[in-house]
């Protein structure tokens, strides 16, 4: 971190501030120029709050040069996490496929799709009973009866569930699914980061649709900093002016972040984009760009969806997904191999 | 709302779509073109799911042409809406100023700024309890102990109070709080909104640093349709791509919002701007824009903040920001005599 | 100039590089802590390509300190700039209201137009000959015939002309022309504003509907750093998320320009919210933001206007609007005189 | 196109429209409900500027149906455009890799690099001789000295050539280069597309950095409508929040271009990024998107270069890409054979 002092600081507070910045067990470097001087803070900064520092009378301005994240860091963890989910894992180099629909409808539908994905080659189902929904007016989900479904479908094809947590007060119904989601609209409920962070199970942490990635890595230290080191991140678009589809699927944040942190990524391209048509391409293209997973929304009959018809593929159209998937992943370890 | 079908429908799909439609009460025209044809739909279409339409394989597109909001909207209630707050009242021409310290940090503090901001004619004291901060690391506020110091200086001022709820299993701590306020981050936080529509308590309920006016009506809309009609509005700004402010103050919002919604709105430039600095000019900005009140971060010691210090200004700066916002609003009346 | 080294820099490169920085004239302040060694740069770095040394392979990160331009930097002039425009003056408290149809349609309307705008107090006629439209198909501009009938409609009124360059090949048309504009689309373009840079006549800079307030000031120093002083700025409102206005005006603009420079900068409600409705609200807001000055549509027929006519207001409207920004302006030099 | 009127539309002027419609060789379809009456155009909408109807005092709301461009549409031109480049061919299957440094610095720097990347596979040779620049003080581009020696690399390696026009002056300069390269900043300069229009040679037309597909779309009319069918879309990221890469890489575009148009479109992951470390990365995933080619900046010594060395890689690395796109589009083809 490097503090840029205004010229000709109170001699009184500068000392506070060495002060200050030593107690937190940092090391102080001091150049002092004509016009400025400039502390640079060497230790673990990473718990140092950037904008106490930036409201001081004598600061002029103040940059972080490390991440202000350690659990998550790739720096302190240099290997890839790897998370085990039934049979299944992700990270590392293992390939995970979620699939299912958007929310659970009834017992036939949820357990037709579960046995249709799976046959694709799914890891696991996804299903959501407690949506989230702009519109009061609009279907909510089926929620306590949808989570039932949906663990009768997990009995039914032995299939990991992924499903979606909305509030706390919910999470006695989560005792038996495999992995909590955290959705876009919550991964700045830190309160439920807190509690989540509690507990010894999976988390799906989906980025916020107007969040930055280091946003998201914060959001992941608060799950990682409590305790829970099973952190799945799934990035499913951003807002940006662009309206031909739903979001901006940022590809680049793969790479981005397997740089800067050991979690694996996976990839929502349904969410993303917002149209079916657009799901394919945009699935073979996270694979390329080093996806550890996708996540698809399967639907038996799109057209009759209660909700996000439009971006759910068929289950036919899910086979051929899978198909391609495998041969880009095939084209991709070629490529390593070079 | 109007469908586009592709063309050539199949005739039974067809006949599914408009008992579909029939059977919410709406009105159908048709008008059949040589190359596609329309349905308009006539009715109150607020509680059509306009996402289960577009799915259809049968249609084109769909647009909306009525809101999809109706408690919230000004067509269907076109007096402001004016809302009693102690002594106070804000909406159809009732200023309302709020002012406060980001987060409650001692007794002392929270009592001294109380008096100070009550003296220079704040109807209200905010205070954070409840911080949402991006790093677990960060001051997360004094939470329970917090609230109890703010309704010390509500007895010792009279003044009523605003702080922020980050989630329901908190709410019996809120008993004497007399607005709460839904940050930012929460603005989408369905259930929270829900709960709190089953109150009889005024809401203040702040857009989403990404979100669009229609979606923050539409989660007003939550709170009011479940009977709740104590809405305050909060413009605090959107994210954007400048970075000379921390958000950008969307102050268009303010007559777009007296448009379309008889909600009172104001607006809080301390978070918006995110510099003290700024905070004047935005303030007689947003009462040249109409604002219904402005919120107000104000603390004895900035420099010492232990939370957003660098917006906050000191009690004399807001005496002065007090006086200059009487001087523009006495310029708008004579304006309104025109 | 904060030059961040990655640990171990090959001692070869760091001699080349702390040559190549004193070449350039600056001092050059070393603190090496442990882990990092940092480079501080003292001097005039506003010539400094930060890409260059970023792209370094000893460099881990480099940040700038200073700002980037230099004659449009405040700290270098701390005098307002106030610029002529025939009887009328721009910045350092001096007013400036410029008004105007969209596109210059025929005779009559301009000069109908000018001569209503006139007796409202406008101290400039803007209208456009060459138009920028996104789509091919679109009214295009009178394009030379139109400045023509500008030229009479000065001739008729007094009032002096601002009107939208789009290319160097017209600039001979631009001779009686007072106030060159620059187009939102043209701000970067970096050829055109070295030419104007040559010329010495003021030129009114509109801000590119995504570019921040610093690329702003930097297309302003192409301009200044020609030899052209004359450089008055426009916000215009940028691209954001928010729809129901075209785009999002910025209004903290005006404060962090008034701070960072000296040039005068003036606000276009009606390009910026796309609505006639949202213009005189957002024109009092400017006002009260601190802006030197106005430019407004105005049109005698906007239902028939070939060009933004949804934005444009009537003369009557602007005859009113003109006494509004009066109203507040008396109280901000009350509120100045606090 | 669907006119939706506002309640008891005065008799006359909606006679006025109807003419007005008519007179454009549209038919218009009636849809009187209690509330409101809709008007459908049936025709070819293209032409019809929705501005002007929306500002009509009778209209409500007005909503296109039909894209606003015609020569570029696939609708009007199902087979995938192919344009020929020396040897080379883009789009319809056929891919184009473009590589070179993203400025002329030396006779020695362009031959050395036009050579390798020749031997990697490069089909055509990119490289900056007029360089749009944030800052005067940067380096502008070795400009007409630039052209002669990409020309002399031309001759040597017989590569194609690809470099960017800043401004219709000089226009001369560009006689023997093969493909001219409109910038992201000129994307909407539409008197220089006009004057490409009136060429017959390939012109690669880059996506404004903040601007949508179908404003992308319009500006390729502006060059197609004058009769200049041969252009190239360049999709090189767009502004985003996210400030981890330099632009947010918008691959949907990919496929949503090959729906909406027949023209090739490439991907420049170099600017999109601007980090040579997500060069690779995002090459790959563009393929796997269905990309017509890439455009990648090479540089014999990227910590030396004279411009944006930070994104650009070394010939090797090149050589190593390359043979990863070919593995990804060798699956990418076993892939559709399925």
């Amino acid at each position: 971190m490097i503090i840029i002092l205004k010229p000709n600081p109170a001699p009184q507070q500068l000392e506070h501030l060495k002060d200050w910045i030593k107690k937190m067990g940092l090391e102080i470097h001091i150049s002092e120029g004509q016009h400025s001087t400039i502390l640079g803070l060497v230790g673990d900064t990473s718990v140092v709050d950037i904008d106490l520092i930036g409201a001081m009378e004598i600061v002029e301005t103040v940059k972080r040069i490390q991440e202000p994240y350690k659990a998550a860091n790739r720096k302190f963890h240099p290997d890839d996490t790897i998370i085990e989910i039934g049979n299944a894992k992700v990270g590392g180099g293992h390939f995970f496929m979620v699939a299912g629909p958007c929310s659970v409808e009834s017992r036939s539908q949820i357990l037709e799709i579960a046995q249709k994905v799976k046959e694709s080659g799914a890891h696991a189902l996804r299903g959501g009973a407690f949506k989230p929904r702009t519109s009061p007016y609009a279907f909510q989900g089926m929620e306590a009866e949808g989570i039932k479904l949906l663990l009768e479908a997990k009995k039914y094809t032995g299939l990991p569930l992924v499903t979606e947590i909305m509030d706390l007060s919910h999470i006695d119904l989560f005792e038996e699914v495999d992995i909590i989601q955290v959705g876009a609209r919550n991964m700045q409920n830190f309160l439920l980061l807190k509690e989540l962070g509690k507990r010894r199970k999976p988390i799906l942490l989906k980025r916020g649709f107007s969040n930055t990635i280091q946003e998201f890595l914060m959001s992941a230290e608060y799950i990682l900093s409590g305790g829970n080191s099973q952190v799945i991140l799934c990035e499913r678009g951003i807002r940006t002016i662009e309206t031909a589809t739903r979001n901006t699927l940022d590809l680049s944040a793969i790479p981005v972040i397997k740089e800067l942190s050991h979690l694996p990524v996976i990839v929502d391209p349904s969410h993303a984009t917002g149209y079916a048509k657009y799901v394919k391409p945009m699935s073979l293209a996270a694979v390329a760009a080093g996806t550890d997973g996708l996540m698809i929304e399967v639907h038996n009959n799109p057209g009759m969806a209660l909700c996000d018809g439009q971006q759910s593929i068929t289950p036919d159209a899910f086979a051929g997904l899978a198909k391609g998937v495998k041969l880009i992943r095939d084209g991709m370890m070629k490529e390593q191999d070079l």
